[in-house]
């Protein structure tokens, strides 16, 4: 597979054509961005970290009934992918109050939800991604509801299915954003990324009470070295797809 | 009727009790906030006119099958109500896009949608009234699943029916913004008030093209004194309500 012409860059991967028209190939960026585009910084092997964390997923949820754009991986930092016709939309699914959830509607983070929370934020950079509700993207045509209720119920099963896999790995899944595209048979697939950059992921050996983040976190809030942490999570991912018999490429 | 202590006062309106345990006594006040509370003027009249233009409103609802929580209007600015358990939420629906729609999601105003949108706001002052979608409602305890079946429902009947009564007297049902609650036997009402404070009305008798506000848009924006736009409605109300036999009291 040849890597041709560079079609978008966004904060963390790039994306090139090749010579395939129903392929893409992505390659992870070290670069890491909070706070709407306004911190950034480079973290030496992130990009090589992330192309290999959502490879294990994506190979672990495939073993459980959920099939993404993931063709394989072609490099260290670089992988293949499906082209798909992408909603524009941030789909967050989320457990546990943290983050935005919690200082947008004055909860305290940590504290366990009774059932999973769903919910859209419309991919604008100009309008910072707002939050929106199915009725807003309908009237919008981002999506329809026929759209709306295949996501939503596929969402909730990736939530689970992600749940399974970082349970068996000791760590909380707590909240995730991914994103979704139709094939161009029309298949609704799982796309993008699941990495420490769109999860919150917090240990769950570490006994001291205290939250250890194994994701963004620790860079959005100054509170350490992102890689260890990331590689602490691909140790972890390995070690489950080598006992599920799931492979890299 | 007897009016007793003062229960709870908000931007527009006072609350009172009775000698009516069942029974509140609400008084019009005659100032207008907007921007969050940031600016705030009062206007000779208003209460009386709010206080007339949701009596009429919920008159003309109930004739078409929608009650309200309204008893009876007892004087120029006081009406009796029903004692409700509310739920803390700002139901609005939009027919066209303005205000925070169109800022938030970057429409141009006036832009008609395909069918109405509703979208939820939590009443919560320290938060801003944030903007909550299904899941945030049920996870943070607002209300139930069982609660939204039946809210979402009312919430667009009451939309048909309004759109109804301000087609009949040539103006524009924008978007406007409800409140719900339930009796003590567990009815779920429409409750708190429905006057150009709470609703975008555009004249259509104006041939001009151009958007004439008959709302609180003329205070928030400066765009004229409100008292003339809300006489306007209070009289074409009162003239559909004459012609359809609702009377005031």
């Amino acid at each position: 597979m040849e890597k041709l012409e560079k079609l978008y860059e966004g904060k963390a991967k790039q994306l090139f054509a090749t010579d395939d028209p129903e392929v893409l190939w992505v390659e992870y960026k070290n670069s890491a961005t909070a706070g709407d585009g306004e911190k950034k910084e480079d973290f030496e092997g992130k990009g090589r970290l992330n192309n290999l964390i959502t490879t294990l997923i994506f190979g672990l949820l495939a073993k459980r009934g959920i099939p993404s754009h993931l063709v394989k991986r072609v490099n260290d930092t670089a992988q293949l992918v499906k082209k798909m016709d992408m909603f524009p939309l941030e789909i967050v699914l989320r457990n546990t109050a943290a983050g935005h959830f919690s200082s947008r509607l004055g909860v305290e983070e940590g504290i366990d939800f009774d059932e999973p929370v769903l919910e859209y934020f419309l991919k604008n950079d100009d309008l910072h991604d707002p939050f929106v509700n199915d009725d807003d993207l309908v009237v919008l045509h981002v999506c329809t509801r026929e759209d709306l209720a295949e996501i939503a119920p596929l969402a909730k099963r990736i939530n689970e299915a992600l749940i399974d896999i970082f349970t068996k790995i000791d760590v909380k899944l707590v909240d995730f954003k991914i994103e979704m595209g139709r094939t161009s048979d029309g298949t609704l697939l799982l796309a993008d990324e699941i990495t420490p950059d769109s999860c919150r992921l917090w240990d769950q050996r570490d006994k001291s009470g205290k939250v250890e983040h194994l994701d963004k976190d620790l860079f959005r809030r100054d509170l350490g070295d992102i890689i260890p942490a990331y590689e602490e999570i691909e140790r972890r991912l390995a070690a489950l797809a080598d006992a599920e018999g799931v492979t890299l490429d």
